[in-house]
């Protein structure tokens, strides 16, 4: 069910155990070669598949295409709410649904930079609601899920996320290739960050002048099918779980 | 030039005078008889429209769907951000582009609640870029521009806007007729209020049960053509004072 | 019945119902011409004809000479409090008067600043106090009530409020010539702006070297008479439309 | 010189060397014996005096008759700022100050419950300004300067502030008698509180039903001429001082 | 008792009237001569002190080593928390003791700067607390609970606390004169300020270069020990005072 | 080097290039059989021992005791920062080691609590100080570093960090074995939640009534010993890429 598309009686009809999923992304530079709006436009795609296989037992909101983007901010045409105001925005969409009574909420996100945000804001508004026992909020960025795509695809070269990389190029190329441009003019920008498993801080600038992490070349209309598939099955099966818990306890 | 489908060094390679009109609009019950996002799909066909007109003059950003719509709140699936935060994600709207350089910045609203948060962060962000001169920070509700839809089109009864009134359902009759339901059930309700002109806080459950505002059963598809053709004409011109201004004078 | 004058034991004895009354206005420059508590003098000469009139029926509190008047900062005497300041600032004023169990509450304001943040607030407060179904909280600005003083005398040039202009002059002319000075030596500054009926972010500087806006030249005491009178009972007749409130409904 | 009266080109030419004065009070019952704006009337007819003394040397800004008196919120007519709120206004108050370029400012405090926020915002600033190296931000609660009215008049029993005691119903049958009622009902109310000298957090109904403390019955206007001629002294002598800063040494 | 070796069920087992002590002092420049954790040092064994003689009838929670010191942030090692984030951690820390039920709550204060927070904070935790009849929010000094130490022992020349002088430097040659370095080196500061009794904020580098105020060339470790005496017979008989409380007035 | 025994001048004389570590732990209920000191005692001691190898290379801050640990707050004797508190203070204690000039900072935290507002941080600083180039802003759980001591030891069951485990209740055993009390009283408790990976607000009272999760029967202080060797390599390898980075660049 879209709720854009519903008048109040209908949300109102609703059962209260229906799942509610936010879907959050972001408007923010993506190299040379792809449009700012990728990010939107990639959940975008998964949420409308996951929608074609859930529609009547699951509430989708509609997309939020303001992120958590000021790593980004140095390139022309990002958008971004300040960090702060960003958990304010998140904690303010899921409040809305628990306010209408709704108990099963899920930031489905698919923008690196929200990823910790989410998980800031399910922590904040647990607490919050903390007289609450039948609360299931979650926050579930699309490709750390569990997919692992490059298993079923052996030409798919990257292991993980980068930005406007191998992986999110050949999505695009397969849903919108009007808007990837000179893809062989790219370069590949490795992953690099001594720093890992830790957290580091960071400004994109100080990564890449292009705007892209990863090797666009490699992208394909092909990959990008199969990566949509991994990670429209991943978005489904964790809404599935949603659907399944009983109600009230951590296990269930 | 649509924001979401440009790379960002086609941004950067705009002149700086370029208008940006950051669309905002709302999610929010519209009675028994529309979906919760009129306000949004309103103000879209009307940008829609604009943007034919304009497109190589000016840079539209994505439409920012949440609104200030607390008001609405005690009807099921309103969305809104809390007024604060509203405020504060309005001001990282249009100081991103600030960031990026431009100077004539317009907030195109199409929704009642957001016209005061509008005007307080217009207000704001001035102050805030007081050292600046060349900068030109506007806020207009797209149906006061000074348009007389009623002039033009004597079926038209509503002198001014309501809410999932005559004029939002004709206009909803005109884009989407398959999301407006049971018309024929709606009832006339009175505008009211005694404390006009003065401005006076309100819920909308105080006002109305059905959460409409005047009387839906006067839409055709018809008046909803000339609603947008007025209001659609009013944001154009309005956008085109922004592209004769002479770029440092208040009167200029 | 001012508030200022009385015992705690004598507030809590009056009627919930009373009508409270907030003059709020400002002080910052008017001009070369005009003290900077200008705002607060002729609000206060509104406030003390009313109150002369109303004074049994209506609680007047002292009058918040600290406005929202960033926009004239960069002229020496001005004081105001930072824009969210001044919310959190009229809210309290608000709400400790519905802490007290008042129902009827306006902010009179006299400040062109204020207007905004006024309307900003009551829409705040209405939202935080949202069980409530007694309350009624206005804002509302004295010369945007109605009232066409040129009407009344055709010598008045002005059709609007500008700031130290002729019409404010023509006001402390009227209490306070004292502190009126070298009128003749001013000039006329044009209301201008392009941009409306939109609105516009704006400071002080960028519209006028001298700080005013408008014809000072134009003021009389005589006309000073007409305004006060003008306004005096736009502000008597609103506020008798609170006492005759049914205590319930939009409509009543 | 009154702040109020004077316009910007006036305030511009002032040195920025002279003292501003920010005289701060409250709006908070005073007994079932004395108006709510009784603070902020003795803390006036201090200023008048100080004023009367200083004029051609120092700068007053208007009273700020909000105070903190959250304390005193049960009872009726109370105002106040929320603490927070509180702190920040006075801060808007004095930067304002900084921001015309004043580098000596006081605030001349008279409500008891204003003393602490005003310590909290000198330091504040300082710490904001901490570049500057010619600033002086002085907080002076007036009955805290040292004076010891009693040893001047033995009739004095009290021997420090209460609230609406001997020493404020003295000070009020000095300058408005008229607002003094029913003296004779008032009982003695001990300081009381076995923590001193320690801080402790209090809300006035925990310590008084009336909303006084002390005894007011032993107020007399002649005491209450002591009590002004040697507060006043105090904070003439304490602006002097300011004026006598040789305006860069801590010792100076 | 102290809380940090307690296990969760012992602390909820304790009777709610257990005073609580939360010692609050500060990481911050000390000289030239000392390390920046002399106030968390001093007071620490003040606590430690304390602790012995009150141990099964007080709960202490760990020492808080995070002040109040933005004022010596210019000296190298300092750490401070900004002046507002200060008063949130106090609060909240006061907060979860209320949150456990307990109603008898003193800070126990080792620095200077952490003296108005203090003060500020108990204020504001008793307002939000107002339904409450049974707290008791206290902050306390240690060296400003009345000790005279002076009149103890002739040789201290000094009459109050100052910085790294010859009181504190006294305390730590008592308990860590490994700390202490080239004393000899040091050479006197006034305490100067020509604007006390009234409170003026400040910067350290304004009244030092070395960073402490007062002569700690006068310090020895015999001194230390009276100091230490005194200071805490003061807090052992000020949260002796917190046992004997009857629970639920001003002045019991 | 230990900040709290250094003097300000022997801080300001490092190199600015010294990595800095902040330890951030909690003080929290630990279940029935550990006290609520537990994270920060373990983390105390993966410091000391860390230190020991680095000592002159490394600047150790005192250990921030408080945490973000509201979701144990059901449970006496925890104490915890409200969530953006929390996010403020970490802010605060990495700003002011960024105001002193140092450039390679990284909290080492001890409680999972901690996890995501550390990450929120060290992203949010990274952008304020987004002009500097020379920044390494990090933030490292330290049983999240890569560390499988299960590898090492086979008698360890566990295969993740819980909450008064297996794990945490042998590092107990090995360093505090006098505070560690009934252990064969308690049961296991399962990790649960079928929503991982995605992150799920939780509160404690949900997941386990003593507040524990594991199995911390399985304790001994061997292997405790095994973990804190473990642990203890992976900060200090950690520590060392920190000595070893380049300084500027985000692969160096």
């Amino acid at each position: 069910m879209l709720l854009a598309e519903m008048n109040w009686p209908a949300v109102a009809a609703l059962p209260k155990t229906t799942p509610v999923v936010i879907p959050i992304a972001a408007i923010e530079q993506h190299g040379h070669h792809m449009p700012v709006f990728t990010d939107s436009l990639l959940l975008g795609e998964v949420i409308r598949r996951a929608h074609e296989q859930l529609k009547t037992k699951v509430l989708f909101t509609p997309l939020m295409w303001l992120g958590n983007s000021e790593h980004h901010i140095d390139f022309a045409g990002t958008m971004t709410a300040a960090p702060r105001v960003y958990l304010d925005l998140l904690s303010n969409l899921i409040d809305n649904m628990i306010t209408h009574g709704f108990q099963r909420i899920v930031l489905v996100n698919g923008h690196g930079g929200n990823h910790v945000p989410g998980q800031q804001v399910v922590f904040e508004l647990r607490q919050k609601h903390r007289q609450r026992n039948d609360l299931l909020l979650l926050n579930a960025t699309y490709w750390l899920l569990g997919g692992k795509p490059y298993e079923l695809d052996s030409a798919l070269e990257q292991r993980r996320m980068g930005h406007a990389c191998e992986w999110e190029t050949s999505m695009m190329l397969r849903i919108r290739p009007d808007l990837v441009t000179d893809l062989n003019k790219t370069v590949n920008v490795d992953f690099g960050n001594p720093f890992e498993p830790g957290s580091r801080g960071w400004i994109t600038k100080e990564r890449t002048p292009t705007g892209h992490i990863g090797d666009p070349r490699k992208a394909t209309a092909e990959k990008g099918e199969t990566l949509f598939s991994v990670f429209t099955a991943d978005v489904v099966t964790y809404i599935e779980r949603m659907l399944a818990w009983d109600g009230k306890s951590w296990n269930g």
